[in-house]
């Protein structure tokens, strides 16, 4: 079914929760039309694979196919693994659609890439690809035909940051204690998703080697070695905190620097108590409080990791491309209480 | 702030969770405008009440007042406890507002609300109320002056045992073992709502003995004594299932019976397995399963106790009476996952 | 390492969490010496299955063998799957080693084993095995060599039945809604135990077809088909309630009913108020409460699904077996808060 | 009821979680007699307070009376608020009567607790006071007549850094990222333990300015501006985590410094992964793990904020103060699952 008056759209991957999430907004656009939903098999619909969308959505999810997702859709939007998703967006650019990809695979310089996770075949669109952080990018989005999804924990961390980098003493380790929902670690059954173990329970994982580490000292333009990332799982759904602790110098108000450099941004909210995770969760705010003691300066950046983490940020940078306003279908009411 | 094109309505009780979930839904709206909002002392802004709405919806909290309300709104939801409801109806309704009362004040018959609540004070208004349960009145909904919106466990209980009750075998028991999230019990501290106390834990309150006993018996015109009603809290934050055992006789497809009985209702969903909590979530669905093993008759019904079984329900029925689609501006995508 | 004064005992099946159970009190036991731990790979520790038991218990983990078990160990406790179990149960009944079988394999007689399991290998054990609610049959327990330990639904809902079979109103329905918690489903990864599945939500499963029903009915002397049995998966780790619902007659008072019936049993504990999971959490307490409104009789009994409903109710049986107090090193301390 | 053979003890302050531990653990004593429950009103029985004691321990609670204590018990357990704490502190001393504090009243030198807490009234006895860590202060706690038990979030932080202070940079921060669970915020009432608020949410609280920074910081021989302490509440009953991060200098193993460090110390275990909550739950070790990433050391300190965090390392205080070894009925089996 085509629609005439709006832009066609696909998401591929529609298994996963990033994929349902694209899909929730998506059948509420005002100007896209989702066309396209497929995943790796296909023979199914989407309200099968997620049966919250009984009645509400049961369009037919197809197999993956490049050439008609390329006759179906201007964007894709690719919910994919890594090293997946770069087999598709190769010949998608070739043909033409627009992709916002969700995967790690164009996050990164190809060095730093191959050094964290694997062989990179699609050098040439490296050279492209904008970071899709709109507070950081968003002119340049705009105008993009491949568009590299931000990371959960990077998005978190990058937008507590960035307003203190020009505030921060050189040379001095940035701390990122991170908290993650389970539904970061996907739908994949695993002893560390199991009930059991995750419940009134809480822990760390990958300590100092996660691979979003380097994702987001490339976008701070700090060197690996300054950042110390941890995450902790943490028994709830969906929600994202980085409680971020940096040195700093000169005189400030903390609270007023978020608020002075966020003025035009209106996906991130200044709070004037430490954030928690669900004023925030399905919605696309990153909310950000700043506390200092001396030299310290502690940052709480709370985002929905599924949503400003993922999926939401991919429909505001789709949106971005396409030339509408970033706020567009972008949900602002938060799973509460 | 008038908006011509709109009908303007009110909230009066916005600090509770009903009320939360009533300014949510109605700043969305395409048809209403929402141009009142109260609680008992005013003086304050809706997002300093949830703090989820800062940047989303800043408006004032008066101080509830009839006049006010009846210059400000042409209909008023009043999501006030039982008791104090009552207080507001009469007056509002001699001013030509329309209500929808989410109290327990207008549910019942004058004898039965006074054995189960406190003397009634508006006898004159309970002539001509309606049970505001669209499956059932949606007709009488739709000139309704003041609509009594149901209570949260009537409302899955009775969309679960309506279809069978023709096929009943009278003078059976009818058993209904609820299951609710702790907002049912509303933000009000208490021991039984300290985290310490529900997390991991799981018990039975007022058993047998809970005053939405007497409502499911009226509006199923059995008597009380037919009905035993058990409710449980349960460690979840929002969501309600009522899992229903009668006996019957005939021979019949039980997921039939309830399809044909609701065709026409897109607010209730027959599910081909047993019914979960968060696939509602955030809506205003009804999700229902039933299965047989000889006369027994086995009914899981499960709604959004804030939603159904309160606010979206309250929008539904304002939708109706003012002439709109029931659908409108009710959320049908759920807090999955 | 023997030790003289104490009698011998071990754990087949010690991956999983009713193996750690028993391991956990056997352990601290004055009387049984735990001589023999194994699963079906072998060649592992206690510890490294259970990082809970660093420091603590550091033994190791044999590949399961008769020949072993029949040299080291007087009693042997049986925490296998069902089938799996009986191929041990025949041989080491053979070798003069006593057993507490924790799987269904000996619950039931041979004809409904097999209608709700499978073909039954060693029918001629099922005709001395004694069921193992020391409740119903403590005597016989005392000098049995083989005891089939009670499912953990049984045992839930038959302690909250038994003092009232006599007063039940013949051929009327007998309704058990169970909840339970999720470790109840063992180790095993699957969709149903996913965090992300099970918390903040709730749902019914083999609703009246679960395979407990038949072993309740059985211990009733009831037909299966007066028993609807129903259990629901909650998110809590550890606990199970079952809200049972009859039809009774006569004149009495309900917890007096369960005072007396149940004075000579320092395991089970009547409640003046409807029962919690969290107070019977981690001990072989089975908590009752019950209450009357005209003919219906609600009951509510609450056990530690890994505890009462399996592993310190075996070694409560094997304390029998063996001339010991029953409460010998059973935990009557409970996970609270 | 007096019993020859036993010390005599007591606690006061039974109503709160502490109080419930440690009467768990005094009744299972083999060489305490608790002889003595009290809390501000008194005229109950401890099972009231906490019916999980139901049939285990139905002890009076009485009023609390210094001269009832000081002819009762040879120790006291004081589980109160700091301030009220002091009041019993020094006239208990004088009648010879040994203390083990929970409170902060003694934790502090006198001019550190006043800035943080209140006018100190017993500044004399501050003089001879041991605080009760007893990896720190073993010996002399052994001949102490006053323990001030060390708080929950020093308790974790101060085992985790001691291994490695030796090693740290001079005048680098030392940044301790705690979380707890809701138990540490006691029994009451108030929002923020409100079920509907803690569920499938995380927040920072009192970031760089908790009470218990100095007491951190005075421990470690450290200025109190060297520390940046900031504790998040998780929806979790009972645990706590200090994630660590300081910089380090020399060429060393991590795990080795711990196990090094600590190999005389049997409620210290040194784990080879990320250490999480339950493997600690309801028992008195503190599991460490260490990982470094050139400077940065990142270490992860794991204790149950009631036991380790409070009432089992009084026992343990007690049980060295009076002679014993201090595992002495100190729980070792932790809730798992």
């Amino acid at each position: 079914m085509q629609n005439k008056s709006k832009i066609n759209v696909g998401v591929v991957g529609a298994t996963g929760y990033t994929g349902l999430e694209l899909v929730k907004m998506l059948i509420k656009h005002p100007f896209f039309h989702l066309t396209y939903i497929a995943n790796s098999e296909g023979g199914t619909t989407i309200n099968k694979l997620h049966p919250s969308l009984n009645g509400v959505c049961e369009d037919v999810v197809q197999k993956a196919d490049i050439d008609t997702m390329a006759l179906t859709c201007k964007l894709v939007f690719l919910a994919l693994p890594h090293k997946t998703a770069m087999a598709y967006v190769k010949p998608l650019l070739e043909k033409g659609v627009k992709v916002v990809d969700l995967s790690a695979d164009y996050r990164l310089p190809q060095d730093i890439y191959e050094a964290f996770y694997c062989p990179h075949t699609d050098a040439k669109n490296l050279e492209h690809v904008v970071y899709g952080l709109p507070e950081l990018n968003r002119e340049a989005i705009k105008s993009a035909k491949l568009v590299a999804n931000p990371g959960c924990f990077p998005t978190s961390a990058i937008l507590g940051l960035l307003p203190f980098m020009d505030k921060r003493i050189e040379n001095t380790p940035i701390i990122i204690d991170a908290k993650t929902g389970v539904s970061g670690a996907g739908k994949k059954l695993s002893e560390v998703t199991h009930f059991v173990n995750v419940n009134d329970n809480l822990f760390a994982y990958n300590p100092l080697l996660h691979r979003h580490a380097p994702e987001i000292a490339d976008k701070l333009n700090v060197s690996f070695d300054e950042v110390s990332f941890v995450p902790h799982l943490v028994p709830v759904n969906r929600g994202m905190i980085s409680s971020i602790y940096i040195q700093v110098s000169g005189d400030f108000d903390a609270l007023d620097v978020v608020k002075e450099f966020y003025k035009n941004d209106v996906h991130v909210r200044v709070s004037a108590s430490p954030v928690d995770m669900k004023n925030v969760a399905g919605t696309n705010f990153c909310d950000i409080y700043a506390q200092r003691k001396g030299k310290m300066l502690f940052i709480s950046s709370s985002i929905d990791n599924l949503m400003r983490g993922a999926s939401s940020q991919a429909v505001v940078n789709a949106n971005l491309m396409m030339g509408f306003d970033e706020t567009t279908a972008i949900p602002d009411i938060a799973y509460v209480p």
